[in-house]
């Protein structure tokens, strides 16, 4: 086996949508496809960068494609002949100074996860298969409870438009949504919340985020007036590694919080949890793994959290698509994030997923399958 | 006052040495140029971003710049009409998520020190005097302790060289000296060591880096068996962000500890204090101002510092350059580090420059001064 190309393309989002912190118009992400030949014929793999992260082709380019694609490839294999996806991590990340992840950990994983597409077409089983052919210790599943992160605010979006974006949700089966908050005066986002809660039915139906937006002035004031609501989880109430501001938010708010996508390393994942205050069963992690390092980087880090006895239950993907869908399902998460028309064609699973009561069931579709979502499959398709 | 243009280029570095980490064979850097039109005439102001870390040229093509120059810049001026480099980082952070510094820190970092040096040079001042007439509140000095990074591993270096290298150092003025430890069997690291403390005739003025790179494995034994040498610190034991390894390090290490280099904003240094142990009036923080943002990002990381009784005086910049020099100067830091012949034309300080018992005195040329480098200073010229 051995990989023979490695194309990547930025693609621009066109989005008007902003959370408290940023708005997404300028956002751009990167598209990679991964050409393997598997000694028989060419396979090929799709990965993009998730959301939320500028495209990161020049790294590809410079660095990553060039240290596999230039070099023998003898040390990227299992014994078996296959191509191991975390030597490929390890080949990627010679030259490269620890810490300061991101800036190489966004374009590794998108490589790194578009291999993993190639691997699983080669033995014809949909990725969540595949991961448990690998990573047997953890239990797969093809059925996955999915929720809604939106939310938004938007350019003219009323309060009823926020109902009407929830109730929209719940026909078409989901069953919790997640909200912005942060980006408007706490008391314009507590009637966006009353809102959301009338609309699912219950407190339990809905989690905030505050992408990290929340000031000194006023994030225990969020967490004193909100701390009662019975909400599922309130999400990266502070900057990222503000474990200090985690802590005392904690404190104040009592309820599950939620965090962790905007950290790029084990190591600062870890982080959260022993100096953020974090609770074992209560609280929860969301990593995004084709922005941190790709799958074998993340079964990685699940062991770590194992050890410090952090429960899978508690862990979630960042990003609503195809990937993260099945790399909750391949380690037998129990919950992803959906994005249904967020984020353009980046947004969604396969078009003829429904959602039931909440829960997706997987298909047999080789690999990731981008090739089930018409609309992104093209840009892909398009790829030289 | 107007930002016209801002022009960067790759720089390819062509290094043959390594630490414990990983080696500079490909490592590249980014130059950047930026031309301000001050009413009367235009000014160029340089900088590069520093070593260790890859060009970013990318970033900067793509959104940094064009956030300048394709917008009305009546945002980035102070009340006087000149420009004011912190509102110039606020303006290229539009758009930008929370977390995952690194990935724009360093693009964004070069171009606001770059910025610094045209402001200086329209002032006809040196960076360190244009510095405290902006901060006024921290006392400038145009003298300053600096010391010797080097030390590295490299291909057939015997321990006699090493010695070579280090008397060379002491024979041209320096009194301190840094060297690399972790990337060689600890028996080894020792001899190097007790060669550097013969050479140099004090441990006080050897100190160790080991970039992160002593393993789970051999840390508390480099701990323990160099415990008592009496260096002048101990650098980088464990991963940048690794704050529990730092704690076990310090437990055992006791004597001074030096960290923060590959932490890129404000907030991951306050951890590193919080959280990894480091004592006030004992630990070193290192921290690379052109890889973070700039100049105006780290007066505010000082003065967060300062609320916890950090010290001055236990602040030093990462990075051997006129840029760091000056900036230790501007902020009456009380040490430098030296890169003499390390980094090719990146190593060291204007031409003219000499040590005189570990000290060197600042010209009054303006700016940061690397008209007065002959060598780098072509690359700048060079450019469009």
């Amino acid at each position: 086996m051995k990989i023979i190309d490695i194309q990547e393309e930025a693609i621009k989002l066109n989005l008007s949508l902003s959370n408290s912190m940023f708005s997404f118009k300028e956002m751009t992400t990167s598209i990679v496809k991964v050409t393997i030949d598997n000694g028989s014929k060419l396979i090929h793999g799709y990965a993009f960068n998730s959301t939320g992260r500028y495209a990161c082709g020049a790294q590809m380019r410079n660095r990553f494609v060039p240290r596999i694609l230039d070099r023998d490839q003898n040390d990227i294999l299992r014994s078996n002949g296959d191509i191991d996806p975390k030597k490929v991590v390890k080949k990627m990340l010679t030259g490269e100074k620890p810490g300061g992840d991101m800036e190489r950990s966004v374009a590794i994983g998108t490589i790194e996860v578009a291999i993993w597409d190639a691997l699983a077409k080669h033995y014809d089983l949909p990725l969540y298969k595949y991961i448990n052919k690998i990573y047997p210790e953890y239990n797969s599943t093809n059925k996955m409870f999915c929720y809604v992160g939106g939310g938004y605010y938007d350019e003219n979006k009323t309060l009823d438009d926020l109902g009407v974006e929830i109730q929209n949700n719940f026909d078409n089966g989901y069953r919790l949504m997640k909200i912005k908050v942060g980006g408007a005066p706490i008391k314009e986002d507590i009637e966006r919340i009353e809102k959301a809660i009338k609309v699912t039915g219950s407190p339990f139906k809905v989690a905030l985020d505050a992408n990290g937006g929340l000031t000194n002035a006023n994030y225990l004031e969020y967490a004193r007036e909100l701390s009662s609501y019975g909400l599922r989880w309130f999400e990266e109430p502070v900057q990222p590694s503000d474990y200090e501001g985690y802590n005392n938010f904690i404190e104040h708010y009592r309820s599950s919080v939620a965090g962790g996508e905007n950290l790029y390393s084990e190591q600062d994942v870890y982080n959260l949890i022993k100096y953020g205050g974090f609770r074992v069963g209560m609280d929860v992690l969301q990593i995004d793994m084709p922005q941190s390092y790709g799958i074998s980087y993340f079964k990685d880090c699940l062991d770590r959290l194992k050890k410090v006895n952090w429960s899978l239950d508690q862990i979630t993907p960042h990003g609503g698509n195809q990937m993260s869908l099945h790399i909750a399902c391949g380690f037998g998460l129990s919950m992803c994030e959906a994005y249904p028309n967020v984020f353009g064609v980046f947004s969604g699973y396969d078009d003829s997923y429904i959602v039931n009561d909440g829960f997706i069931t997987l298909s047999d579709r080789p690999g990731i399958g981008f090739e089930g979502q018409n609309e992104l499959f093209k840009l892909f398709n398009e790829m030289k």
